[in-house]
């Protein structure tokens, strides 16, 4: 079953925005078996829109449209989709009366634009949306199922799931069964070369490799009818698989690396803390961004400046002197702060620079030492990551994550 | 003139790719006045995008495909277009060479597969990558001017300014001037009303708002053939946008909030420090991600534990066992402890339940206070945010920087 994804907005047209919904919908359908063969972005147009409904429902059983289905004179989505299946917008008065609901709940007023939100397509059916004030919409026509969904991304995830999933899941015969591992410490062409020859005989399985940053994931897919057969040949690539790189998998379930860490020292009762400065709170984020980790994760520091190495971690003012703020020994004394400061099992300091100023000959923009406390000892690692502020921060992030893996 | 983006690739169909070159590709045609009216993404599909190819270069004046220029088999974008020109693929000399060149250098030896990049579409131009092994590709077909580049981006950007924009900025005579205005403090639709008449006389110009979080963003666009004439359209609405909402408005240079604050807080001379419980790092960050915060930004701290909030905020343990941790008098002692433990001039605190859990019928998931700590006062506010997790650190985060900016 084939699906295709219409987004519609001058916004994601003209480059202000970057279209991730279609990579979360195209994501969705493929896991339950829908493969979207094509994706498309048209501006807020009447004309254009209807001329890719066109051509979508012509070759797509499910095509799912986002965006456009505000409250001003330029959210024409619905009134495209309506004109395009020779249907009125009527007055629902049962979401007239959710929109006066939500305003009244917050003290406010209406405004006519908002009532727009109030219509719906002849024959529709309207889909819930919990976090915005535009229900979506759903609508079957020559055999083809319809979906309006609202643009930003809260909204309209939670209604792929709550919604479009379970109307379009009964439709589908073939089964998608896929796979991911996760994998550190090696490249990708590595593990590719590794795989190479069941990356060739892919009769009934793809293989796949993705580069990410300091990571790689290799994507198993089967696609078939018959479920049973379908996770035997997951299993079999699944032995492969760790035969020849499982040193390097920290996680086949769709986990994360701070997923695997959190559980990891969680099951340990462990707990870390954070030591900052050309990071500056990714790490400590990456932890609090996680519900429940407040059973390892408790506090952290950012220390930016020298003074605040001193005041807040009590590395020794000697240290910053003789070796600078970006030395093995500053992280390492930065860690062992941290550590007995806060009465934790592990630590973790990150200083470095970032650029795009501050490098030099000696100490270039990229130069990055990581250290780690544990209850055994402490580990200094010493980086020099290539690209502009955001990327060797990102890398430096991901490094330290990395680094506390290999030890836990 | 308007202009068109195909993107190639399984993985960008499968959803395992964001399509931010779409973004990257329109933002930059966009500035030297050529409009995209559609993207696409197609497969690896000889039949797919020469069907694709066949719409685009009707409507549209320039058209960049992206992907499918690597050396394996299922890259297939060179072979499409040639087909689609009917014109065959020729063994390029230099090409070869370079492709020797690239490999030996590197101590490897080119596999077949490689000298498919070395194959060039009759009549095509071939463009320059110096990131990568894949050449562009730059023919003209029926009066439409198509570029082929390869899809990573790091290899991609550079080509789009080194070489498509230089052949494209000559053959424009339209000039696009634009402007976006970032306002908080007022939601989309009353910033909507306010603007109604000239969302409406939009003849020369366009003024488009978008909503973004805890944002509106209002892009006013002018299009033309005299710079002076839209220039004295742009400040037309310039003052009308500034006398109607001029409160709202923090930027229209294309800075963030937190340029705005950063560039305040320099030019007065004064520093800032941060204390975050759910928010945890989020707003250190985003202060630590900009160059240069460090004349603003030293330091700061996670206390996602009660017991962290005493040890390094000094935070009073009577106020926590009397208040709780989410209270107005925590995030106050939080913002008081910050300040005058590290001497700088404002300090800002966050304590909030993000959820999932956590919540209860007094303090839901979602009440967020935030504390301000400036020179002469301390300030708190309280929230009840909607949405997940993500959602309430996000939006705790955001509206801890407005306030700050409601206090500069």
């Amino acid at each position: 079953m084939y699906g295709e994804i219409i987004a519609v907005g001058e916004e994601v047209l003209a480059g202000d925005v970057i279209n991730s919904n279609a990579a979360t919908i195209s994501r969705m359908l493929s896991e339950i078996g829908v493969s979207c063969r094509f994706h498309s972005v048209v501006g807020d147009s009447i004309e254009d829109i209807t001329n890719q409904l066109k051509s979508a429902v012509k070759r797509s059983k499910v095509v799912v449209l986002c965006g456009g289905l505000g409250p001003t004179k330029d959210d024409l989505t619905k009134d495209a989709v309506a004109k395009f299946l020779n249907k009125e917008l009527v007055e629902d008065s049962k979401l007239i009366e959710e929109i006066n609901k939500w305003y009244n709940h917050r003290g406010l007023t209406p405004t006519p634009n908002n009532y727009r939100q109030g219509m719906m397509i002849e024959g529709g059916i309207s889909l819930v949306n919990d976090n915005g004030t535009a229900p979506g919409v759903y609508i079957v026509a020559e055999g083809c199922h319809l979906f309006l969904l609202p643009g930003p991304p809260n909204e309209l995830n939670p209604m792929m799931v709550d919604s479009v999933i379970p109307i379009i899941k009964p439709l589908v015969s073939s089964i998608i069964r896929s796979k991911t591992y996760k994998l550190v410490n090696i490249g990708e062409s590595s593990a590719v070369t590794v795989l190479d020859d069941i990356m060739e005989a892919c009769e009934d399985f793809i293989v796949a490799p993705y580069a990410k940053l300091r990571e790689v994931h290799i994507k198993v897919t089967a696609i078939g009818e018959d479920a049973n057969f379908l996770s035997q040949r997951i299993a079999k690539v699944d032995s492969i698989i760790y035969e020849r790189l499982g040193e390097y998998v920290y996680s086949d379930n769709g986990d994360e690396l701070i997923d695997v860490i959190i559980s990891k020292l969680a099951a340990d009762k462990m707990t870390v803390c954070t030591a900052e400065s050309c990071t500056g709170g990714l790490i400590a984020s990456s932890f609090v961004e996680k519900s429940g980790a407040s059973s390892v994760y408790n506090e952290g520091f950012i220390t930016y400046s020298n003074e605040s190495k001193v005041r807040n971690l009590h590395v020794d003012k000697d240290l910053l002197d003789n070796y600078g703020a970006v030395s093995a020994e500053v992280a390492k004394a930065m860690a062992k702060g941290a550590l007995e400061l806060t009465g934790v099992d592990y630590s973790i300091s990150v200083t470095g620079i970032a650029g795009p100023t501050g490098g030099s000959d000696e100490k270039p923009v990229g130069l990055v030492y990581i250290g780690i406390g544990t209850p055994s000892n402490m580990y200094v690692y010493e980086h020099r990551f290539l690209g502009n502020r955001d990327k060797v921060r990102d890398q430096a992030a991901k490094h330290a994550l990395i680094h506390l893996w290999d030890l836990l």
